[in-house]
Formats: C-alpha cells, sequence, structure tokens
C-alpha cells in the first residue's frame, strides 16, 4: 500500500467518523451543549501547565524560525500564549455559551392544511473542516463554535504552533469525552497538509470548508475541491472621497481605515478620489498617510493633480497595484471622473469584501450602497467596521466573500442551515388538485407552533 | 486558434457581459421589474405562432428520435407545446409577478452606536448559470425568477427543445430591450455541452450553478466545477412504517408516496418496515402496490416474514438497491429492528431528499425528525409533499440537497443572499475600545430603520 493510499484511508476513517458524530449532535438541547462549553472552559484553567509547556516547545523551534528569518517577527508573536492569552480562551469559551443557540430556530411555520403543518427549522450542517494559521487560540474559538452549533468539525493548524494545537484538541476532546451525549468525534485534529489535501475530496462526508489564513492557502483550497467553501480569498477595500465630502470626516475615515490597523483584511488598500475633491484637504490626507509611515502610489492624474508644490514623497501606481492587497502600510491614490468610475473601479478592482463612500450627498450615498458588488457597503464609516464583534454577532467564524449561504462577517448562523419538516395526519398528495382538497398556506399561530 | 480556444474565448465575452449587467440589477425597483415580467407575459401570447412554429420544428426531429428509440414518448410529450402551455408560460409571467420581491428585505437593523447604524438586506446572488433538459416552459419559468430576483442568467436548454428555447429566449429578450432600464444581457441562452463546460470553469463571473435534470448531468457538473452548486443528484425517499403505525394510515401515505407520480424526485423509493408491524396490514400494502403494477424487491428477512401464503411476486433486493433511485414503478422494501435501524439505514442509502415515519408515537416522530439528516423529514405524510408549490413557496427554482445556501424545495429567496450596509457619521474604529467609546448593539426601532 503506497502512502499517499494509506493517507487516504485514514482519513477516510477520520471524516467518516465526524459524519457519525455529526448525526447525534443536532439532538442535542441547548444546555447540553453550554454544559460541555463551560466544563473546556474548566479544564483549560486546570490544566493550564500542560497548554503553557506545549506552548513553550513550539516557541523553541519558533525562536530558531525567528532568527533564521524564515517567519516574521508577528508571526512568532501569534503563536505565543501566555497565561493571560489562555484564560481569554477560557472566557471565550463562556461567552459562546452564553450566545442564543443558532439551531432550533423556527424560521417559518405555515399551515398548509388543517392537521398539516410545515416547520423550516434552523439545523446544524454537519462537518465542517476549518483550516487556520499560527494562532493556536483558535483551536479552542472554533471548537466552541461547532460544538455550540451542533457541527462536528476537523480542524488543521499552522504547523508551527503543532504542539499546543494537539494538546488544546486533546483537552477539548477529553472533556467531551465526560459527557456520555456527546460524539467523541465531533471535535478532531489533523497537523499535516497531505491529511487536508486527502480531506477536501471526500465530498460525501465533509459539508463545508473554512480555509482561514492567507490568499495562497485560500486559493489553493478552492482550487482543489468540489465541496462548498466559505472564505474570502483577498481583502481589496476601498475608501472613496466625493465630490460632496466634508473634508474633515474624509480624512479621520481615510488615516483609521488604513492606519488603524494595517495588517488585516477590512483595512484600506485604495482610496478613490473625486476630481472636485478640494485639493488642499486631499494634500492634508496624504500628509498625515506620510507621517503615518503610509507609502503613496498614485496615479497618474493624481500626481498631475497635486502638482509639485507639496513634500509628499509619491510612487508611481501600476495596474498590478488596484487589484493588491497590501496588508501593509502602502496606499494606493486614484483620481475619479465621477461616481460611476469609482464604482467601476471598485467592481472591477475590488474584492467584494468592504468598500466605503465618504460623503454628505444621500443620493451618491444610496448609489453606492446599491450599486457596488461587496458584503460591507458604509456610508461616513471606516472600512475597519466590518467585523463580527463589531457588528455585534458575539463571535465570527471568518468573513466571507463568496456570494452564496453566507457574505460577510459570518457567526454562528453561518454554521446552521436548516431542514423541513411536515408533521401531518396521514395525508396523501392524491387527495389535493382541482378535484380534491386545496391548499390553506397560512402562518400558523404562535401558540399552535408544535414542531417537535 | 483551435476551436476549443475560440468557444472559451465566446463565452468569456457572454459571461462577462452577464457579470456587467448583473450589476445594474440590484438596484432596480419592484414596480420596474414586475413591468418587465408582464410585457414578457404580453410578448407571448402576442407571438405565440413564432413559439409554436418552432416547437413544431422540435417535434419533428424529435418525432425521428422516437420512432428511432432514442427518446421515450414521455420525453417527446414534455417537449410538445400546446397553446394551452403556452398561455400557462403568460401565467407564470404573471404570478412571479405577482409574488412578493426577495430583494431588498430588511433581514437585521442593528444600532452599533448612536448615529452608526448596521443593515442586513438581501440582494441578488448575481450569475445564475442554470442548466436544464427537454421542458422548454423552463426557460421562461427561470427568466421570470431571475428577472423578479434581480439575477442575471445564461441558461442551457434540452437540445431535443432547441428552436423552442432559442424563439423562446429571443422574446423575452426582446421585451427586455424594450425598457431602458434592462440590461439586455441578463438573459442569455447557450446550445451546446461546449459551451456549458466552458463557462462552468468561469468561477469570476458565475456565482451559482443550477443544474435540473438527470443525475448524469448532475454528477458531471458537480465533478467538474468549484462554483457552488444548488441540487439534487438524486432522490432516494424513504417510508418508515413504525410499530406504532395506524396500519390504514401506513397503507394510504405508502401507496401514494410510491404511485402517486412514480417519475419524479419525491416519490419513495424504499419503504422500510418495523418487524412488528402487522403481518396482514403489511400483506394488504403490498398487495395494493402490486395491484398498481409496482415491482416489489424485498430484503430475505421481509421475504421470511411474509412467508408463502399470499400470492405477491417478489424479487430479491441486492445491496444496490438500497441507493437506487428508480423513478419507475419498483420498490424496495426492507424490515428493521427498530427505529434506529430504520434511521441508520436512511443516513446511510438515503439522498438527504424526503424521509417520512408513519407513526402514532410522538417520540418516535420526534427521534426520527431530529436524527434523519434529510432536507424534508416528515411525519404521518406522503413524501410527494416535498415541493416548492405545495410548500406555497409560489415560484420552484429546484429542489436542492446540498448543506448549505438552500436546502429542500428553492424559491426565488433562494436566488439571493445578503450585503451589509453600514449608515454613519464618520465614525472610526480607533475611537472604539477599553479607553474609547463602547458599542450599543441595539435593535434599530422600525420607525428609525432607514437602509436606503
Amino acid at each position: 500500500m503506497t502512502e499517499t493510499q494509506n493517507n487516504h484511508d485514514s482519513m477516510e476513517i477520520l471524516t467518516q467518523a465526524a459524519r457519525k458524530a455529526s448525526l447525534q449532535l443536532p439532538a442535542l438541547s441547548t444546555a447540553q451543549k453550554n454544559a460541555v462549553l463551560l466544563a473546556c472552559a474548566q479544564t483549560l484553567r486546570q490544566q493550564a501547565n500542560r497548554v503553557l509547556e506545549a506552548n513553550e516547545a513550539d516557541q523553541l523551534v519558533a525562536k530558531a524560525m525567528l532568527d533564521q528569518g524564515k517567519i516574521t517577527q508577528s508571526t512568532f508573536k501569534r503563536l505565543v500564549i501566555t497565561p493571560e492569552k489562555l484564560e481569554q480562551m477560557a472566557v471565550n469559551l463562556e461567552s459562546v455559551a452564553a450566545l442564543e443557540d443558532p439551531v432550533g430556530q423556527i424560521q417559518l411555520a405555515r399551515r398548509l392544511d388543517e392537521g398539516l403543518d410545515l416547520y423550516r427549522i434552523s439545523t446544524p450542517i454537519g462537518v465542517l473542516l476549518i483550516i487556520f494559521e499560527s494562532r493556536p487560540e483558535v483551536v479552542v474559538q472554533i471548537s466552541a463554535l461547532a460544538i455550540k452549533s451542533g457541527n462536528a468539525v476537523i480542524l488543521k493548524g499552522g504547523s508551527e504552533v503543532a504542539q499546543s494545537n494537539r494538546v488544546l484538541a486533546e483537552l477539548i476532546r477529553q472533556t467531551v469525552a465526560g459527557f456520555d451525549y456527546m460524539p467523541q468525534e465531533c471535535v478532531q485534529l489533523v497537523q499535516s497538509r497531505e491529511e487536508v489535501s486527502a480531506i477536501i475530496k471526500m465530498r460525501e462526508d465533509i459539508d463545508l470548508i473554512i480555509p482561514r489564513g492567507g490568499a495562497g492557502l485560500i486559493r489553493s483550497i478552492l482550487e482543489n475541491t468540489q465541496i462548498p467553501v466559505l472564505a474570502h480569498a483577498d481583502g481589496v477595500c476601498h475608501v472613496y472621497l466625493d465630490e460632496a465630502a466634508e473634508p474633515d470626516m474624509a480624512r479621520r475615515v481615510t488615516i483609521d481605515s488604513k492606519t488603524q490597523y494595517a495588517a488585516v483584511c477590512n483595512a484600506m488598500e485604495t482610496l478613490l478620489v473625486h476630481e472636485k475633491f478640494p485639493l488642499d484637504a486631499l494634500l492634508q490626507i496624504l500628509s498625515e498617510l506620510q507621517q503615518a509611515d503610509v507609502e503613496l502610489r498614485v496615479c497618474e492624474r493624481t500626481r498631475k493633480r497635486l502638482g509639485t508644490e507639496h513634500s509628499l514623497s509619491l510612487k508611481d501606481a501600476t495596474a498590478q497595484d488596484w487589484s493588491t492587497e497590501y496588508t501593509d502600510l502602502i496606499l494606493s491614490i486614484k483620481t475619479v471622473t465621477n461616481l460611476q468610475q469609482a464604482m467601476e473601479h471598485i467592481n472591477r478592482h475590488g474584492s467584494k469584501h468592504t468598500d466605503s463612500i465618504v460623503t454628505s450627498n444621500p443620493q451618491a450615498a444610496e448609489i453606492f450602497l446599491n450599486g457596488v458588488d461587496a458584503a460591507n457597503v458604509f456610508w461616513n464609516a471606516s472600512t475597519r467596521f466590518s467585523d463580527g464583534f463589531r457588528y455585534g454577532f458575539g463571535a465570527e467564524v471568518g468573513i466571507s466573500t463568496t456570494k452564496t449561504h453566507a457574505r460577510g462577517p459570518v457567526g454562528l448562523e453561518g454554521l446552521t442551515i436548516y431542514k423541513y419538516k411536515l408533521i401531518g395526519k396521514g395525508q396523501i398528495v392524491g387527495d389535493y388538485g382541482p378535484k380534491g382538497r386545496s391548499f390553506l398556506h397560512q402562518p400558523i399561530p404562535a401558540e399552535e407552533q408544535k414542531p417537535l
């Protein structure tokens, strides 16, 4: 048996175990799921040393990689687990327990006929594969969301934190095993790329893949699977300063969108400026950006407009700049003739993530919000607001730029789908029709709803 | 330039035109869209002869194929357009106009802070590729649903009705062209498999594929695209007669589920019978099925239980039978020891489409409805009820057995997604945090909701 075949077979066993576990989870009550989450929090606190020791082992290896320049200082920082971070993981488990159960919600209650009631009820999706990088706390966060939403989950974390991930996953599995109503295999961890390559081919047993990480990782998943994927490959976000933008507001929104945290997907990458936006205000904004160490890459029209009477250091933007996610202190700037041109630029070069218009003209705002094809469209607000916690979802699985299932910041609800339950008294279709009974199609009064 | 390259290039032009059209559609008002639908209905009535003539040409070719045994009588019947069917298409356009607009619905309205309001608003998905077979009225039905939901659509119909499809699509495009706010390319038709093969690779410009037709077609799409697909490949539906099933109800539901219309996906293919379900009632049911020309394929336990004192003609079910969609007057029958075994059988062999339990025991019903992983789970009702029209959706795009986006019968709502609109007064993220402002996360009172 070849190694590949071997890997395939063991992954088949693993995914089938996940599928089997997933069939038991929809029947769990909210209280049952919350008890597991709270117990996991306790386990993390009681076994803190095991986690910290494993993380120290990861740090040793990572430190060597850092010294060799193989990983960056910020990657190193992300993989370190401090006692405070560990406590935060426990608190996170408790907050997920406090969230409303996304499963069992009645989305539709319709009386098809007397004694024939149809319900649409939210259910778990089934089996999730979630792939992430560097930050070990994601093991805990995703496990918590999976348990709360009644999904079985297969986790694949970054190899830089293999030991930490292993111990965290073990502690969760150990806790889960203490509850006889929980299937042990509802949380599983894999560690290698080869394992992921095999799993993403298993369409029968994986219902949804959520890759979180760099664009390279996400594209490689998208190109190699036929399983639905929820992700954003890029975050090429725009701020458009309209002719009617209030200059100081334009300044504040632009600076925040670019510099408040440049390394994330909802930071602005391209600033679009209406040709009639006041020149002095624009100079002021660019000057502040430069003071904040932002490299400025401008189109020809912008360079021309800015003239030479300034102390800005400007680079020329190339065609590639318009589609590039820098996740760094770099900004491309383009002058546009009108709103229409701004929207065309965004719809062509953007990544359907987050785009904001600054204007005091409500008509322009309306056209922009309806005409820009993005998950998040903002009027007079920083792009940095597009985030599950800021939106008040309490938890975030990731941000999606796909156009089906869930879009934008995805919370617990994005981990659910629904099923139709029809409750009858032996009705048959043959009794309905032009010469038979007809359908009522009425809402079921709240006090009569009994979806089981 | 090779033929393949040529085909690829022309399909790229076509899909890009669809994408461009799709960007104009979200801004249309309900009245604007309905006006187009009503005008299409008028065009069909006024140009009825063109449609009927084109269909006669298709019939000529099809008749020859029928005589050669290349297509079945029922396929032939499906492709014929009568004046009554044509009028029905016009009426269908009018009913879609009468449906509620699925776009622009406020799904969430949350005040993040004073003057910072977040809305989740339903929007069109974008560009749909819909593939179907034989029935030319689908061109009209799908175009209507696409226009109403604000999606651009590329249609691929069956080659047996190429002329009818072409004329129907032309009439719709001609009508659309009469409205200056409508992008002409919102409805496009392609005719060859090669064109479909090229289009399903164009991930940038196609957002969702809905294949309607045989399992072969659907599998071939699923295996060759990375674009989200909404479909059901099979309809292996079950009826489970519990120990506590009322015999006459069991009989009625079983007969209707199998024989009311055997050629469709929501007909029953396997009957599961609890070993304590009364033998005389089972014999009665099987005898009625046989009288209705249903071929009976039984498991060993069932054959044993039925004994020899009957006049039934029984075949042996093979392992393959349990996973086969007959769409014909054939039924496999299996005896099970208990509810758990019935559920295991369904979750293993079923196609997650529609499964029904007949029982007078509410506990058994509850376990079944929550434990069977299917889009539609029924208690004491025929599987044949799982249908968008019977559910009261007014229109059906298809039935989905995928676990994301939309599941079960899919109506207009399944052709939408949502976007987040954030409306502020220049707020920036840097102002929020432990030392700054905190979020309110309150519902926006109905009278203050202004999502643009």
